[in-house]
């Protein structure tokens, strides 16, 4: 029984063979569809739980299983390490990804999910912002130029024509890098500092906050500035209870839709939001999208904390994507022993 | 960046070239060092937790974390589908263990943990009866004659002198293939039938139970039997809340010793233990084995549901060994930008 291994060579061919807009374009489609399907009595998807500390590093790893009723699961096991980058040249968040058959619990697949977390954080952002968003081309805001905010200019150039970036991140060197990062999308980037915040808000019509904001360091838009009515806001950093990136202003103005409710009230802007203000969750907005057209004129805010069935369907997208261009390993990882009650009768042939 | 992989085949080597006593014998000897030294302020272990159902098959899969303070983390991923042998010719545990480094998030280790988990089982029943059985000679019983029968009395074997194994299964495949797959071990077996359950308990001076019991099918020992004044019993079967092995007029004897006390209190035999009845957990007595002699000439016994770190210990165990020996690959599974904040700049050299 083999176990199907896409490592960071079969995601790196994947990129190059397919190119960045046909993977990308194949996980929001298929984000899509499923989410549209979604049925919650079909899935079960566990709260992300996880280790969380400050030695030797500030750091956490988590897990977040789900479940497809009769049908796999997945967990994807994800660090996120704030100090990564300047420390030890890695990126912040390295995650992979595993998927079990429930009738007999043999691990079917293992991959690399550090891209597919990037590549998906992206895509979900790009469902909430084709609903919630202003139809037309569109000036995007990002405060927080690290690797999430590649993903998330890349996803909406592909469901809006997006006119030209306002950047900005406290890190000069992350402000300095991001222009060429986001080059392959064909994008104006014009980088601003901190003085410029509220003018980068002014003049989005989406805004994308991907930042590490520390703990109660958070917002990170002032208090006060002022916004296009209709702007529309990815919150894509907040994923710890304590750390939000949206001031209360603006939360006391407008709708926000989780992506998962429970997580969101835990760790995402839903955490100082008023009932009230705390609209459907994604599912609906994408099965339901004439719904929520109002919304388009509003301040609306995705509250995005990352769900394990968005991972669920990266994987399977990754899967079924290496096996079409015959990238990937099969390993027999797993001990079959020849007699199944005999532990020690393993086969080295 | 890379990653350890001890697939089948190098589990597989690693016992044939080392042996099934001196891998159980490296297994013993770290887990009795680590337990001993165990300390709860520098360990974290989260309750294990899974997806349970019963569509398209019983089972479960549950995932075991743990983390040593300023150390590494371990998450052992474990099926247990009790129709895996007769339906599928497959072990009814199907397990894999991973490890991480703390301070990036780097997944450094990902190995086959069947095999492991089965030794491991194995080892700690061996430690327990080592502090609370008599001393001298025994005679092993058995109850439950699949895998996991094999390494607890091979275990056994390795700090007892085993004479005979009085061996019981409901299955009668299963117990007429016993006496085989422990024959590397050399001790006499007698495969007892129903009606002489009583008489198997009755003449063990040591017994393990390591049953599939079904959730309130238990207990798999008759009511009212008689045994031995100084029999110790290893509950090793018992996992899910309602399962228990152990009948209620010897539980109300005996005196209890968890593994790990808040999950046996969930789903070990202390779910239906008097607390008057539970002792201290499996490191006290590794610690101080001394001040339970009075307990080798009493009833005991050992209440096993499986604990993390000993799947820690044991991971640790398997890669140092195979390093020595040159087994197992190391891959490059995590997609490590070039850029760490630009996710699309990988490399596929």
């Amino acid at each position: 029984m083999d176990t199907t291994l896409l490592t960071a060579r079969d995601l790196g061919m994947l990129l190059r063979e397919l190119g960045p807009d046909a993977l990308m374009d194949r996980l929001i489609d298929r984000l899509r569809d499923r989410l549209r399907d979604f049925d919650p009595e079909l899935n079960e998807t566990r709260a992300r739980d996880g280790f969380r500390y400050d030695k030797p590093a500030l750091g956490l790893l988590e897990w977040m299983p789900t479940r497809e009723v009769g049908g796999p699961v997945v967990v994807k096991m994800v660090g996120y390490h704030p100090t990564n980058p300047l420390q030890r040249n890695l990126p912040s968040v390295l995650a992979t990804t595993s998927m079990w058959d429930s009738e007999s619990g043999h691990l079917m697949a293992i991959a690399d999910a550090t891209l597919l977390t990037a590549i998906r954080t992206g895509a979900v952002s790009a469902l909430a912002t084709e609903v919630l968003a202003r139809s037309g081309p569109i000036t995007v805001g990002v405060i927080g130029l690290g690797a999430q905010a590649v993903t998330q200019v890349h996803a909406l150039s592909r469901v809006r024509r997006v006119d030209r970036v306002l950047a900005y991140d406290t890190d000069d060197t992350a402000a300095a890098s991001f222009a060429d990062r986001i080059d392959f999308a064909g994008i104006p980037v014009e980088v601003m500092y901190e003085p410029a915040l509220g003018a980068l808000v002014a003049s989005s019509d989406v805004l994308c906050t991907c930042t590490s904001v520390g703990i109660g360091e958070g917002p990170v838009i002032p208090l006060g500035v002022e916004h296009r009515p209709w702007l529309h806001i990815n919150a894509v950093g907040a994923d710890f209870p304590g750390k939000i990136e949206i001031p209360s202003d603006l939360i006391a103005r407008a709708t926000l839709f989780p992506d998962l409710l429970a997580q969101c009230l835990a760790e995402g802007e839903c955490q100082a939001a008023p009932p009230a203000r705390i609209g459907p969750e994604l599912p609906e907005l994408i099965r339901t999208p004439s719904q929520f057209s109002a919304q388009r004129d509003r301040l609306t805010v995705f509250d995005s904390t990352g769900w394990a069935l968005e991972d669920e369907i990266a994987l399977s997208v990754a899967v079924e994507s290496a096996a079409e261009l015959g990238l990937g390993t099969r390993i027999v990882l797993e001990s079959i022993p020849t007699h199944p009650l005999d532990p020690y009768s393993l086969s080295v042939d």
